[in-house]
């Protein structure tokens, strides 16, 4: 029989549906067979993103600072947010409207067009998380901010619209209502618990040791246990802290690591499916506080958001996953 | 300038981009190019749903009831959640689980296997609402439901994985967290001004006349001022009911006639674009108020979901909600 599992973080039922179960290795077929000569030649003149073609799009910065770079941010050419301008607002009657300020990023992960974080090696990942972190204290500067949203969208059924490995960063005028809702419950588990969700919910994956994937000095992945789709991850800091642009450089480091070997577990047993990448932190001016707990998730797409999850904001689940944490353990990096 | 709006009803936000606009018509390539015959042949002796298949699913109900039908339910062969069973809960710690007992109906719409409810007469669609109508009624008998949700997906983009015309009814033993959230938008709005939040949307949207589509006699159909998504259509009742299950025969007369000409509107504008189609009716045990009010909303499916939609809960529309609606209303059908 199916179960409805709640996310306790978000209080957001899931229904893990038993009846329709695929297995781990059914989800091989639906991600697409991939080598990396798919992902294009090393370098695309045509490719916006690639060396000699620096001049198209506005630098922001670049890693290193001098020389050939290893990894860039450029402003977004089709900005959904624009950095000059007045923020306003406006109340008339049912309508509310904020002028579109803020910011809007694109993270050039590195000068190789056919490459992906899962081929990268941990310091070139490390420089990538290096400017995800530059980047938010620069925009946190910006008083009219009130949430980043560090995010990435692998392959087309993920979002993505070119093939050169980037990420994003959008910086935002409001705090979105879904995370005010998510805040909402975090604060309320605290008052009646005292803790901060997510540690209890971390605590708990590494006492049952059910739905870990990996385990690092500062950081656990495991499969949440009301996961919404296949294979949802969360990697989350062990040490208590609200946000990402609070982490130390063994964290950093650390995290490198750790991210290298979740995505070419991915990689390699899911033949490198598409997914999404996404920072969680606090708004940015919530400095400090005891129940927030930043962390990132990494959602591969395998599966179709339908007219139930629109109508109902639940998600069927049609894996285990338990078993979807032991297929990811078992994989051979 | 791009523009923030909120969705007064929900509260949340939505980012109009202008900076990279589409017009109406961009979105024709988007969906697919449309001929009738693409839906396959008028019977398919491989379709579960055809004439003559009929014993392959177990039958719930048929209209008319004897001699060939019309439209027709059938249970569901991999159900979400499955009728038998006892309702369980289990709370242990951060652990909280439901056992997955519910509803889960398919509404065969038509015997015609090509065919879709914009090529259908009313008196054809005004059928599939009255056995959605009696279906809620059956499963509302069930106490341990909370909340029916009512919908369609339309082609495979939209999540349906056959073509011959159908949807479909999941009664579920919880009331879902986002429209748990919702309910409390709604009452606090009635809270604050004394008026349901869904009829001020609705007088404003007459008033102003700038994303009107189609205005009948009991329903208004509308492009949503903070549409989250190109196209994003409300179907709502003028008259204030809480729930579908309320509806009067006249109602759903004009209902099955409004339906028909925006759904056809969608296919002669768009070229048949994939949708889905969601009653949003409130809790069941919801009998009354005055803050809830049902409506229906069609969303087409012409953008992606990506990590910044999925990491904010927001969404970016690169569309003018009312040069979608002018674009509509213009539609020859």
């Amino acid at each position: 029989m199916s179960e409805l599992r709640q996310n306790m973080a978000t209080k957001e039922w899931v229904i893990i549906a038993n009846e329709r179960a695929k297995r781990p290795d059914d989800y091989i077929e639906e991600s697409q067979t991939h080598i990396i000569t798919e992902l294009g030649e090393v370098h695309d003149s045509n490719c916006p993103f690639c060396v000699g073609n620096e001049e198209l799009d506005l630098e922001v910065e670049r890693m290193p600072a001098t020389g050939s770079w290893q990894t860039r941010v450029v402003y977004n050419k089709f900005p959904a947010l624009l950095t000059r301008g007045e923020l306003t607002r406006t109340f008339n009657g049912v309508h509310r409207w904020i002028s579109g300020v803020g910011h809007h990023e694109i993270v050039v992960e590195h000068p190789q067009h056919n490459t992906t974080l899962a081929l990268m090696t941990p310091e070139e990942i490390k420089l990538v998380l290096q400017i995800f972190y530059n980047r938010g204290w620069e925009i946190r500067k910006d008083s009219r901010i009130e949430q980043i949203i560090y995010f990435k969208n692998h392959r087309e059924r993920a979002g993505a619209s070119l093939k050169h490995p980037h990420s994003q960063i959008i910086g935002l005028p409001v705090v979105p209502t879904t995370i005010r809702h998510r805040i909402e419950e975090a604060r309320r588990y605290f008052d009646d618990t005292g803790e901060c969700v997510f540690c209890a919910m971390m605590r708990d994956e590494l006492n049952k040791d059910k739905r870990l994937v990996l385990v690092s000095e500062h950081f656990v992945v495991f499969v949440l246990y009301a996961a919404p789709s296949p294979f949802h991850l969360w990697v989350i800091p062990r040490q208590h802290s609200v946000s990402f642009s609070y982490s130390q450089p063994d964290q950093m480091a650390d995290l490198a690591v750790v991210l290298k070997n979740i995505l070419r577990r991915l990689y390699i047993g899911l033949r490198d499916p598409p997914y999404n990448l996404i920072i969680r932190s606090a708004p940015v001016k919530e400095i400090s506080n005891d129940y927030l707990h930043w962390y990132i998730t990494i959602i591969p797409r395998l599966s179709r958001t339908a007219g139930f999850e629109l109508g109902s904001g639940m998600f069927i689940n049609p894996s285990l996953p338990e078993e979807s944490a032991a297929f990811l353990r078992q994989v051979k990096i």
